[in-house]
């Protein structure tokens, strides 16, 4: 398609700022790419081996509080394992973008599974948020009680582990754009 | 920068038929556009009238269950309102595709928005739908109860407003997608 354009004439001046533009948004989006992987994939292990058990116990209840007890947080976890399983299979498309910064049908391939993995992305990490928030305050209309007085620790573990999730929404709302300018300028 | 393109060289040939795919691609958008504004805004309308009192009270107490009495829902329908509020003032923006279907920065600031508001309706929906799981089955092991027992009629109330949501996120998807291969064949 580049060639086509070359031979119907387009001024070379014009055409080599945009090749350099195209391999530095390029090289952009492989390293958003690896920044998202690392968050999600980190957010993935601290919330699936969130586990506390309370050192006291009667004699038929040990107190213990694991992620898997509230079926967001299992949710949360197989989305940012499926997000960063898929942000580590991309890594290869984005290093062939970088080496033939006018590929254009794969870009926009890619422009369609981030946005869908975005969507994922997202509904994982605001699932998990809204039930940690729960967590934290209870909420008295419902009669929830707040579960982190007594499990402290793992109160502090799932809040923690939503900060890689959302920093990676961040990123791929970045990466969607990024495609989009690259797409453009071909 | 279609008239630029024009000057130099393409064939003509070849733009006609992407200018009338554009044209089709910016045709499909508004529709898809609408479609995601009614269902937004009847689930911002659906869950922002949700409102049941029990029939019976104490001398105390009147059993009362409204969407704000969950933080999650408030979310639910600020999101909403927000994101269709956000449609309604892109659709001129999407006639103005349609007219000129050459346009292209208009579309990459469009595209900016679109995932954004994406990941917003995204973050609202399923915020929303934790809650309504928790609602429906409640939670044996954070001794969270289920209150659809009680309050049945609301219950189904908000579980329904997540409809509208969910499908203006699939229409979300595609419009972004649209939008990109409308931004790739200029």
């Amino acid at each position: 398609m580049k060639a086509g354009a070359l031979d119907l004439g387009e001024a070379s001046k014009g055409l080599a700022p945009r090749g350099g533009v195209n391999k530095g948004v390029s090289i952009l989006d492989f390293i958003l790419r690896l920044i998202a992987l690392i968050g999600t994939l980190g957010s993935a292990i601290a919330m699936g081996t969130t586990d506390e058990t309370l050192p006291f116990f009667t004699q038929f209840i040990r107190f213990r509080a694991k992620y898997d007890d509230l079926p967001s947080f299992t949710f949360f976890v197989v989305a940012n394992s499926i997000v960063s399983a898929y942000l580590a299979l991309s890594l290869p498309l984005s290093i062939f973008h970088i080496v033939r910064s006018g590929a254009r049908s794969s870009r926009i391939i890619l422009i369609f599974f981030d946005t869908a993995m975005l969507a994922l992305l997202t509904a994982g990490a605001s699932a998990a948020a809204a039930i940690v928030y729960l967590a934290h305050k209870g909420n008295a209309r419902a009669n929830w009680i707040s579960i982190c007085q007594q499990f402290n620790s793992f109160c502090e573990r799932i809040s923690g582990s939503l900060i890689g999730s959302f920093g990676g929404i961040l990123v791929f709302i970045l990466i969607v754009i990024l495609s989009a300018v690259a797409v453009s300028r071909r």
